[in-house]
């Protein structure tokens, strides 16, 4: 297990974490919640892998759904004490987001596909996994609303396509990428920098 | 650019402001809206597309983001004047939804499906985006309740089943199938026509 | 129509009506309705389908759309009766699911994937068009929450490859683990068995 593995699976568990609680939250059983939270992990990438007509990444190998129990025990056996954790999550979250948003935009492109194209499909690998989640229990999707998530996504892109196009090594192009989408999540949430709400359509 | 590519566009940019001004109404900052504006345009092709196993048609060329793009500055920019024009948009939107059935049918059939799975994909061309966009938004699916929408589709695809039997051209088969969807949704919408509630079920 | 299209059909009778009855009770018009009923009926099988990335099931023959629509025309004709038949359902439902659980295992080892994967199809073959028809409506998915649903489909697909595992007949493995489906949903209902939910998340 190289390094990439370990932040795959530290972002994998850190999603997982995320729609673990909230499916309990609303008190979804422990099956429930393991769904959710599985969902939250690999929704993202399942999506991105139908769009390029691929089999899905999990289907391959089955440490994303082990990874996910293993964040379900987590969860029955020290609920407390992860709460405490939280920023560390939310690390964990804003990482596991950056390496997602590469990986998507890599797997993209290897397919043959065009850069804006790529930039999308990293922006569903990172943010479509939380939208299902918010889906399943039934809430409006977060990232829509709060602390820029799906934009640090596309600011990710750009930096890949700017990199990319300056000739950068493939390893400085991609962790300035997961680096900039990391750094955007760290900012928002830090000084809790939002996008404006469009005006006006209160009413209709 | 020919007329039938401009019917897209001011299809795509009908159904993208709808679900830009729904979102924007219960708060979605601007790129949420902007997503969902995209979902509420593409989502129709992209699931029929995912059916039939072939390319999603808007990762083969940027317009439809661009187009959604310009609605979403135009509701930034013009949003009060946007809302006056509602009954423009209406139009927009019913001649878009024609276009769309028509566009799923024949690739469908190009896809060597019969004529039924065909009518199934218009109807889901021409309807999934603004269920999406309404479970994003969190709201029962507006077109299962009101104003004859998808049974509009189903009109359309069997009026092109019935002028396709009679022989007739192409073009005269496009139009009267997307002129009869055009009109249902026209008719529907001005006389408040819907159909029956299913009676009995309320304490279920 | 032999033994096993009879079960089929009779299981997407069920799923449908679970669907149609729903939807009515949120006064989705009759087109509505049947949707509902439609998407719960084969939602679960197109999921597979797609991850699998083969044709959905229901696109290769319409007797699924004319089950559904037998489904709905009972419920407008039948109404209050079908009412009164609700345990009926229960064992109808109970029965499909068990078949449809089988029938996703059995697909999902025909495309050559193990047997892990397996059982998650086995598991989204019989969940996933409830949880759909539960999203639509905007309600919290009910199998998330109450009597072991998508539990007992992972506990029929454990049984199927115990059974393949001791080499056992297919048609004796497929009569076990549809059996195992259908016996852990009857006792779980029957007795109102539950899995736990996760403490100490409420106040997220």
């Amino acid at each position: 297990m190289n390094f990439i593995n370990l932040i795959d699976y530290a972002g994998t568990f850190a999603f997982a974490i995320s729609g673990i609680r909230l499916a309990s939250a609303k008190r979804f059983d422990w099956f429930g919640a393991y769904v959710v939270g599985l969902v939250t992990a690999i929704g993202g990438g399942t999506t991105r892998d139908l769009l390029l007509n691929v089999t899905p990444f999990w289907m391959l190998q089955p440490s994303y759904l082990i990874v996910t129990g293993v964040a379900l025990i987590s969860a029955i056996l020290f609920g407390k004490v992860l709460i405490k954790f939280n920023n560390t999550f939310f690390i964990f979250d804003a990482i596991g987001l950056g390496l997602f948003v590469v990986v998507g935009i890599e797997r993209t492109l290897r397919a043959g596909f065009p850069f804006w194209v790529a930039i999308v499909m990293g922006m569903i690998t990172g943010s479509v996994g939380g939208i299902i989640r918010d889906i399943l229990i039934n809430e409006l999707p977060l990232i829509f609303r709060k602390d820029i998530y799906a934009l640090a996504c596309v600011i990710g892109g750009l930096v890949f396509f700017g990199c990319s196009a300056l000739h950068f090594s493939p390893i400085i192009t991609q962790i300035a990428s997961a680096g900039s989408v990391i750094l955007t999540r760290v900012l928002a949430v830090r000084f809790h920098i939002s996008l404006p709400v469009l005006k006006g359509y209160e009413n209709n």
